[in-house]
């Protein structure tokens, strides 16, 4: 069952689920990560450019992230991924946003030099009410079937 | 002492000190996070690319954004991100490796449509015995001193 290069498209687009963040969680994960008042502290926060407290954009990267590895790169045959090309957050995430996942195959390329492998580049977009909240392109190499 | 938008200035590098993580910390940030065998699996990862455990790139992110955070955004007026222009992964972090992070900025520039905020372009790097494994670019929006 495991999908290899040659099973990418470009155009291919995945819906990945939703997720949501309680206000308990962004301030659990920021004390630890990312101890910014914005995320940590709701009643600064409240005060602050946001008006509220607001996700760490790397909280909401991570949700994203283990939607993505469910439904692209845990059934696929992944060796890692080069990074990402631009990681973007347009809106702030806020307690109990439902956000919508989604990822679109932008394009596929093999390797110039190692057959085993090829290049699948692809952008993840995630919403809150439509509105996108946090996009990436990533840069993911996957296993060629025959390797 | 909190650090103002003017007070940033072009060509300041900044070192944040240096982390490295265990294989058990490894494993269980991304079994919940980022679930790759490469990444949770000691067994299956000898036997994969890499020829054993690595670390998820967003852990290494993680521990990079707490020493930036630590450095340089919590001392700041800091009112968020744009996001990052590139997130790159260049080499593996294994169990144990000790990453040195450093931080340059590379640009400053005033809002142009709201006066109590300038935007502050940086690039964080991290390293293991000098050869980089984590860069990004970020865009970091920071208050100014008369807001």
């Amino acid at each position: 069952m495991t999908r290899y290069f040659e099973d990418f498209e470009a155009g291919t687009v995945r819906q990945f689920g939703s997720f949501s963040l309680s206000e308990d969680e962004i301030v659990e994960f920021a004390t630890q990560y990312d101890p910014q008042y914005l995320h940590t502290d709701p009643v600064a926060a409240a005060d602050g450019p946001f008006g509220g407290l607001i996700a760490s954009g790397w909280q909401t990267g991570l949700e994203c992230m283990r939607l993505v590895v469910e439904g692209l790169l845990g059934p696929a045959d992944s060796m890692g991924a080069i990074g990402l090309e631009e990681l973007s957050w347009p809106a702030p995430v806020r307690p109990g946003d439902v956000i919508e996942v989604e990822n679109e195959i932008l394009e596929t390329r093999p390797s110039s030099t190692r057959s085993d492998r090829g290049y699948v580049r692809n952008r993840t977009v995630a919403s809150h009410d439509g509105e996108p909240v946090l996009t990436w392109v990533a840069v993911n190499i996957i296993g060629t079937r025959d390797r």
